[in-house]
């Protein structure tokens, strides 16, 4: 018999002692020795280096036992691989000829994962092989998101570009959609292939759309990525960042696991996610990671309401949002003793 | 017997023809006539000089016929005077001394509007000269959004130092939205005075915070707020950007009017202010600005739908966040026509 672990049952909506506990960004600039790290190699040179990507991957499970890790990777990786050389610069990732007209889709195109992002499936055999109990989380960008990337150039305020081309140019905004879900469920699923024992999707930007934004173009190629993934036998998680308001749609997209932000308590998430005809999920989240930027008794305090209110069945904690460099360390370890002690 | 006009009578809820039509920043850079004057001033003369502000005031009411003016002016008109000198800058406005501890707070205090804003009282008394029979809405920041300028000392997007304030000073961060609550409703009674006729508090960034810190630091001074402009008699909108899933408790600070974005239809917006409680409120929004740089028939198509959901009562009609400056005036040309024939 398979002893799964806390982090897969809870995935798979099932009751666990504890809900597992793993951070957004937990491998990240907030531990000292990943800026020792990252001291000596470049962000976009971390994340093609096998051994360090691994290695970066690994100490926050080392210092913290977090239940899960998290592949250390960047969410336009499959972007460049498609065909946009991203350049990463102090301001954020650059694409230098983003995707303006229907006529620039043609300079992009699906990949095979083994060879366009090795480097990413070396590095997920890699930390497998260091893990042992704990399970490997995959992940990638959600379509819209990555479509934000491919049509802004860099990290937007108001997405007007974006916008603008869903709205000028809806055809050629779903195909590009469609390409970057596709080829994105082919990355997964190589991710999968090498290790990965569960897939998180974030959809960072979108909660920028509208419902009708939402209907008209992202529903369906999010589905179908998720629809895609979820063949492979993984649990998938599904993070519409900054889209609590659209739950009720959002609970079409056939997730195993919602993440959820700190603007929704996770009961009331539950709730509009069964409104919106979900059925047999989980949730992921939800402390405002803010909150570890204050005393500790505020972190006991508010990470026991999100214990209480996410419950012991399908539950698995998160902050909201990745955790932010300036946290301290003690903030880290007056959490995990909350959640373990819960 | 009062001629009430259209917007006055859809603010306290009644039912109209039509529902007014007025547009966020409609006095703005999408409007070359704006442009004009702006290429001559700084943005902070243009707010300090009454003849100028006046008239890029009613610019827009001249060229569209829209239902409402709003005054001219900035968020922080009422920070400076406090006691926190505000300067514009390419990157937006800049504070050189924020509030960081509880100490800094001694540095603001109330300040006596006719002295310390009279430019902003002089310019309501020439556009109400001008304007006729058309309504004219005054405005201010609401107490949470105009903290994070004060705590921040720019325009933010973590909030991160708000937060840490709030967490590490409770007390002083509640002192501190008090204090911008009561100067600001003496400087909005005083806009009432000199002849608004209504207004909206923009609370802009309120969407960063979490349904706890709403309950603990921003419900109270922002219900104090609007019960305390309320009193003129004046209707009073409240507009809290990217927070419509805080709505229920939203309902709770009493406004005659709630503002909403493009994420969340106003038929469901009104659902769930309704379910938290408010009564005999009117709702304003929610088109995103962002349709307006797609094609006329998308616009036409999208009106149709916040006309629709929106109804004939209790209904302005607005866009769910300010004009973008790259607008084109086609654009609100086919939106007005298509709010004026329903």
């Amino acid at each position: 018999m398979e002893a799964r672990s806390l982090f897969i049952r809870a995935c798979q909506g099932e009751a666990t002692p504890r809900p597992p506990l793993w951070m957004m960004r937990q491998a990240g600039r907030y531990l000292p020795e990943y800026r020792a790290i990252r001291a000596g190699v470049t962000f976009l040179d971390l994340c093609k280096n096998p051994t360090l990507a691994a290695e970066v991957t690994l100490q926050p499970i080392r210092r913290f036992g977090f239940d899960a890790a998290i592949l250390f990777s960047d969410l336009l990786v499959p972007l460049e691989a498609m065909g946009l050389p991203v350049a990463f610069t102090e301001q954020g990732p650059s694409i230098a000829e983003p995707v303006r007209t229907p006529a620039d889709l043609e300079r992009m195109s699906a990949f095979d994962p083994a060879k366009a992002t090795a480097f990413v499936l070396d590095t997920i055999r890699l930390v497998r092989a260091a893990l042992g109990e704990v399970p490997l989380i995959g992940f990638a960008g959600a379509p819209f998101t990555v479509a934000t990337y491919a049509i802004e150039g860099k990290t937007s305020k108001r997405f007007l570009e974006t916008k603008k081309f869903f709205y000028r140019e809806p055809a050629a905004a779903r195909r590009l959609l469609a390409l970057l879900g596709e080829a994105t469920a082919a990355y997964l699923l190589a991710q999968v292939a090498a290790g990965a024992q569960a897939i998180q999707i974030f959809d960072s930007w979108v909660g920028v759309v509208s419902p009708e934004d939402w209907d008209e173009f992202v529903f369906e190629p999010t589905a179908a990525l998720v629809a895609a993934v979820r063949k492979s036998g993984v649990p998938v998680i599904y993070f519409p960042n900054g889209a609590t308001t659209l739950l009720e749609r959002v609970a079409g997209v056939g997730a195993d696991v919602y993440g959820i932000d700190w603007r929704l308590p996770l009961d009331q998430a539950r709730e509009r996610l069964h409104r919106g005809g979900a059925k047999n999920f989980a949730v992921q989240g939800n402390l405002d990671p803010a909150v570890l930027l204050g005393p500790a008794e505020r972190i006991v305090a508010q990470t026991a309401d999100v214990l209480r209110r996410g419950g012991r069945q399908g539950h698995v904690f998160n902050l909201g949002h990745g955790i932010n460099p300036e946290t301290p360390l003690e903030s880290v370890e007056a959490l995990v003793r909350a959640v373990r002690e819960g």
